[in-house]
């Protein structure tokens, strides 16, 4: 019964989600190639973790999941256009996404990465049109999302995975990594949930360190999926980290270690949930979700 | 006389405009080589032309015109990922600006591509930290930033420049290239100094219509001195336009009707200044300069 809370939310807010960004890029008043570009990656499905950690934070204060409607979309368009280019030739150099041509391949290049940088800019400018949002908030957010998404943040943490390629990292390097590249936004989506919802500084923290933890797990559950998965479920093929010469957790830990540190990770997310003092259901829920999750 | 005041005016605010690019960007928590890599560009010089807009938009109205700074710094840093990004493989594949190799030539595609990302997303980051600016004011500066920046504005008119590759644009496409590929930045930096120092919505969209005529005097400009100029001075081979088969005022007017078509847009701006009812003496000293410039 608790996993069907989840669902039913998660797929709620996911249309709403999936019907904002929709309207937004169409609405927009710009040559129809960047507005198709920009689209072909939002629409690309994914499991929009990021805006559901949003929704549900909001949610766990007994606000409108609503009310984060604008943030949410604005989190997936910096997160889609961070894909796009980490997907470039120059980059990753992938031909493939979730089963799909990368962006690169359909528009090319020079439209991929232009893309990247509409839907980049066009993030910060969706927070600005949040309904019921005062102006002070909407600065704390934006200001939130830059350092989350920047060069102290996700772009930070691409540098700094660029530069150990094909290199033995340690674990602190490794989680370096981790934290920039991936935890930071997602620590953006429950701060930001928090602080739309009017929660004290102290409580904040609180989010923000849940959602770091549970970005680790995320991270070392894929390096194990990795490893261990089915290939159909995952859409790429198994043990592509190794072949890629890639750091994983179960390279640096081993397999038990590495599943070792998952739960530690997945409890001290549990418990900052609690420390929180809010109704965190849905949120634990979504936390059990990345720590069992087969794809 | 009158030159001077612009001139020790120009000099004093690039002062300040470089030395706040570098401390932003020093302070930094992120991977020293983006940090080199952002600061390769930032400090390429240039004329500084849109922060020296938006300066001396503020002075006309009496203000101090360190209120811009943070705007200013912002708006320099978004044309500067621009030119990054502008400049690689993909797009125009430049392998010099203003006589040094290029950002990618440095520091390779990838950092090329991240230390354009980081860029735009410090500059929205930056205008959050303005001071004695309440947020109100943040938003709209924001939200007005985004528009001119993304699809709507200088990534459209980047890919309105692509699509219309070898081709003979008609006047109206070469105007919609230009306002968006460079007057809509320039106009948001004649905006924000307007918004910043309190105007009403009548005047700041005098501004605006200001800042568009002298953005296609500007590129007017640019066309002529591409085929009358002085190498030397102007750090490119004169006739590359021409060399890569780009349409430009002189092709489509002659070079007389291209003359003439500069000199109504320098008109236009002047009368659109003349109708703020603020003194603007400075802006018309920098509109003198962008008609009569040989460089």
């Amino acid at each position: 019964m608790e996993q069907s809370l989840l669902n039913s939310f998660s797929e709620k807010y996911k249309e709403l989600l999936e019907q904002q960004l929709r309207t937004s890029v169409n609405e927009m008043n710009a040559p129809s190639i960047i507005k198709e570009a920009m689209l072909y990656s939002l629409e690309a499905g994914g499991k929009r973790i990021r805006p559901l950690l949003l929704f549900a934070t909001v949610d766990a204060f007994g606000e409108q999941a609503e009310k984060g409607l604008m943030t949410a979309a604005a989190v997936e368009m910096i997160h889609t256009y961070s894909l796009i280019h980490d997907d470039l030739p120059s980059m990753d150099n992938d031909d493939l996404r979730r089963g799909r041509p990368t962006n690169h391949k359909v528009y090319g290049d020079a439209f991929a990465i232009l893309a990247g940088d509409a839907l980049l800019t066009y993030g910060f400018q969706l927070i600005t049109d949040s309904k019921n949002v005062d102006a002070e908030t909407k600065i704390r957010l934006i200001r939130e999302l830059a350092i989350a998404a920047g060069a102290e943040g996700m772009v930070g943490g691409q540098v700094a995975d660029m530069n150990g390629e094909n290199q033995v990292l340690s674990l602190e390097e490794l989680e370096y990594i981790h934290n920039h590249k991936t935890g930071k936004l997602l620590a953006f989506c429950a701060v930001a949930g928090a602080i739309l919802s009017g929660a004290s500084d102290e409580v904040i923290e609180k989010f923000r360190a849940f959602a770091l933890h549970l970005g680790l797990a995320f991270q070392i559950r894929d390096d194990i999926l990795d490893l261990e998965g089915q290939e159909e479920k995952l859409g790429k093929p198994v043990g592509s980290d190794e072949h890629n010469h890639k750091s994983t957790y179960p390279a640096l830990l081993t397999m038990d270690g590495a599943k070792h540190t998952l739960e530690k990770e997945i409890e001290a997310a549990k418990a900052m949930l609690k420390a929180t003092g809010v109704n965190t259901r849905l949120l634990e829920e979504l936390t059990d979700l990345v720590a069992t999750r087969d794809h």
